[in-house]
């Protein structure tokens, strides 16, 4: 099974690819959409738009993974990292493969086994899991293939279906 | 010269088509984009994003405005509201036309002469300016022809380019 981890965010959406037989787990590619912040808002949106269906047309994922906003600054910053994530939500539900979400504790749980890890912990781990030759950059690419592991790991309790 | 005006929201997204000479304005078809709370978020969003694509490529729009969101009443719906607008945005800028955005406030001063009307007193003056035998419902239908009025008095003082 094919996996798409997703870390939303405006300026670097991270994302990754990882193939799992459900014991060992292969990265396949990641990076990151990145929109400058002097590119129009609408314009900045429908890149993440075109860039994520991009992935889910040319990777072919069987399911697709979002590590779930759990904060933002203030509403004003909810509102763009929120059209954010919403534009990448929607080109995966054009996609339509089946869609899961997990909170950034539930992610540093699966991955390092304690949920309250830090950053730099869970790109170890990730870097270990993986056998990669080093840490996964940037930070976002990281986030969004443990988020890939998190999912590999659940088996089938796969039950947390993105309804938010 | 055709508008397209849009007044975001998740549950209720409203619209107008308006056509205007610069002074003569003549309301083409107005109505709202509902999405049901019990559907998955994803999916809802893809309504939004896929619905207001058929507006622009059904009406053929010139220039589109939006109702800038000014408020949201927490994070979380902010968040939500957020991916809404965004997913409209990405929408309308698939279709390219010039987009726009003005505040509640400037919408009310433009259709009402007050900053601060009410409602009802928009509604009202939305129906006498477009000769309209009632007031548009939904409101937030009324919203969008709102802020598609305050584009066409706006004339050549065109500078709202949406940017955030």
């Amino acid at each position: 099974m094919r996996i798409l981890g997703i870390d939303p965010g405006l300026a670097t959406m991270g994302w990754g690819i990882l193939d799992t037989d459900g014991r060992k787990n292969a990265l396949v590619q990641c990076g990151a959409v990145i929109t400058p912040p002097d590119m129009p808002m609408h314009e900045r949106l429908h890149k993440i738009f075109v860039d994520v269906s991009a992935l889910c047309n040319t990777y072919a994922p069987d399911e697709i993974v979002f590590e779930e906003l759990f904060f933002a600054k203030n509403v004003t910053t909810a509102l763009s990292v929120g059209a954010a994530r919403g534009c990448a939500l929607c080109a995966c539900s054009e996609y339509g493969k089946p869609m899961y979400e997990y909170t950034p504790m539930q992610i540093k749980q699966a991955v390092t086994g304690y949920g309250k890890a830090d950053k730099h912990q869970v790109q170890q781990m990730v870097k270990m899991m993986l056998n990669l030759p080093d840490i996964i950059r940037p930070d976002d690419a990281a986030d969004a293939v443990a988020a890939a592991l998190t999912h590999a790991a659940s088996g089938r309790m796969k039950t947390q279906f993105l309804m938010k």
